[in-house]
């Protein structure tokens, strides 16, 4: 743990501690607050993804207002474009993006590995192609972590390898690079204001979760990413993991499920002990026209929304919602107007930021177990 | 003039007058309030432009933040989609886009017209191909009132055709139709919370703009629209058509030149009489990468900014400006980031109400000549 900087008022705030606030006895749930130079995260929370240094049609201030406190960004993209020099050039990502608040960047693995066709790995890192110009670079632990330094987010992530899931053998091969790219990504660390978090992988195999978990510990990091899920698996598999993981990772880091952001897994992962999640599916969504319910999303394409006065959710607080219909929400969706996006991405983020609060303060009244119950009861069951 | 309604404050409000409260002696420029049932209307001002019922990329708290007093729309786009019925139905324009203060709506005349190879012309009114589907339609004076009564809006338009401003004859066959269609336009008016303006044409030939402000003014409308201007005359010949209605048109009714919204010739608007002005420039320029500055523009796309730490304009205390470099902005337009298009679209609408706002104040402090003389110095002369 690292000693902050005096924050103007006389205090000494412990840089990247995880304080733990209350625990819900029958589930792991827990509510607690994550330190960083940019201020606190309380915890579950979830974090908004601005791909290229942008939440896609929110400001900084909306974002502010809509309760976010942590906003993620990805180092692939970034230092693609506009290049992680130029951002460190204006002041590093917050001061680039106007966000003043916590921020973390990815390692870069996930989008690289994605390029599934034009992407070549070895024991020492990744060679890929640009999807803007087809340009040939590389990646290793070490850039991963030269990057993220000079982009300067607040949480960076161990540049890891991300399987496919179901392959016994692929995964516990991948997980020979991954464990030793950890421990590069550690030695190549410089920056002290900046939390670096090892990623479990191992896919949907219990032993080789368990066995990256277990290995990923003894290097000690300030927080434990959980990778390589949401990315086709079943939801009970999904589930599993973080059943197994529940019992393994120290209760005294944060834990981040990388890439979850439906409601249900959501729920179901603060169930299990997570603390953080980020998911580009709310911000996604609303750029095809869909709003995030209870229980499901509203297809605003759809035409028997077109003359509906309601709000996309009339039990909903957020400015959209307040302020307007079904069938205006339509008219700009199948106008294609900017405003279609701002308005759905507002509501999308509001409710997944209200159910973080929700389950937050359940957590600490002690009703999480019952709340969880009834709000699972909307969703489909496994 | 029509009695408005009570307020709830006991105060009448005398609707649709036109008050003024100061005028420059060495020019025309004056400063007024016009009254509307959705609130006061500080002139000179300028409307952003909502073509679909939305300012593109801003929202209705926006545009209220920003200053805005008065949103036009466009009843050719409406009554195409969502079309007026729906909108009547969802509670009128102003409920249907949550916008509550004043609104305006055009005829359709202007955009019917400009589908030159579509669209069909007789003595009764005009029949036109939608540009979503081409299908078939006509709008008649009858029918432009009808869709506009149908909106709601504060202010509607008189049906009139705008057409190509130096073919002398044509324009003054021309203004045999849209004479007759203005007389037409006030016996289809059934409503009396709508102030129903007259638009005088003419081309850039003197005598038939004063031919047609004085055969208007013989039917008393509320206010005036200046139409069929920055259509691609020059600027001298815009001025003096300005000129020549500054001396015809009747000092106790606001003046509404339509589409026009470049900072040079919205001063020399004010400087001869105009009081509301209207144009989608600052929205199509942002959504096209460029800022409106003092003398002109910043084009974003521009290399050059590509590491520039300072604000689109270091004077400017717009959101936008306060908050994010020129680097940020390239990087968010270079990457086709909707947050681009808001700041951008902010920033231009923040510039030229700023304007407005600053001429009414000269105005009232007697000291408009100046400022305008000031201000044109940064612009290229005629």
């Amino acid at each position: 743990m690292t000693i902050g900087h005096d924050q103007g008022q006389g205090i000494i705030i412990p840089m990247f501690e995880f304080e733990l606030e209350s625990s819900d006895p029958q589930s792991g749930a827990r509510a607690g607050y994550f330190y960083t130079p940019h201020g606190l995260i309380p915890t579950p929370t979830f974090a908004p993804v601005g791909t290229q240094a942008t939440v896609k049609a929110l400001t900084p201030r909306d974002l502010h207002e809509l309760g976010a406190h942590l906003i993620l960004s990805n180092t692939y993209h970034l230092f693609l474009r506009p290049g992680e020099d130029l951002v460190s050039e204006m002041g590093g990502l917050h001061n680039f993006m106007g966000w003043q608040g916590p921020l973390l960047t990815d390692s870069g693995g996930f989008q690289v590995f994605s390029l599934s066709n034009t992407r070549k790995i070895d024991q020492d890192g990744v060679t890929f192609r640009s999807h803007h110009d087809g340009s040939s670079h590389r990646f290793t632990p070490e850039i991963s972590i030269a990057i993220q330094e000079s982009l300067g987010a607040d949480v960076i992530m161990a540049f890891d390898e991300c399987p496919p899931p179901d392959d016994y053998q692929y995964v516990k091969d991948s997980l020979s690079r991954t464990h030793p790219w950890a421990e590069r990504c550690l030695q190549a660390q410089t920056r002290t204001d900046q939390a670096l978090f090892g990623i479990v992988q191992g896919g949907i195999f219990p032993d080789l979760r368990e066995e990256s978990a277990r290995y990923l510990m003894t290097l000690n990091f300030p927080g434990y990413g959980i990778g390589g899920l949401s990315v086709g698996e079943s939801k009970a598999d999904m589930y599993a993991m973080l059943d197994v993981l529940n019992d393994v990772l120290p209760r005294d880091k944060p834990r981040y499920l990388m890439g979850v952001g439906a409601a249900e897994d959501i729920i179901n992962g603060v169930m299990r002990s997570i603390d953080i999640f980020d998911c580009v599916l709310p911000t996604r969504l609303a750029r095809h026209g869909a709003a995030m319910v209870p229980g499901g999303r509203l297809n605003l394409n759809n035409a028997s929304f077109s003359r509906d006065p309601k709000p996309v959710d009339q039990n909903c607080t957020c400015y959209t919602c307040q302020n307007f219909s079904r069938a205006y929400l339509r008219h700009l969706v199948k106008a294609k107007e900017i405003l279609g996006h701002m308005l759905l991405t507002a509501h999308n983020i509001h409710f997944l930021l209200a159910l973080m609060r929700q389950l937050r303060q359940a957590i600490i009244d002690g009703n999480f177990t019952g709340l969880a119950q009834q709000l699972l009861r909307h969703y489909p069951t496994l």
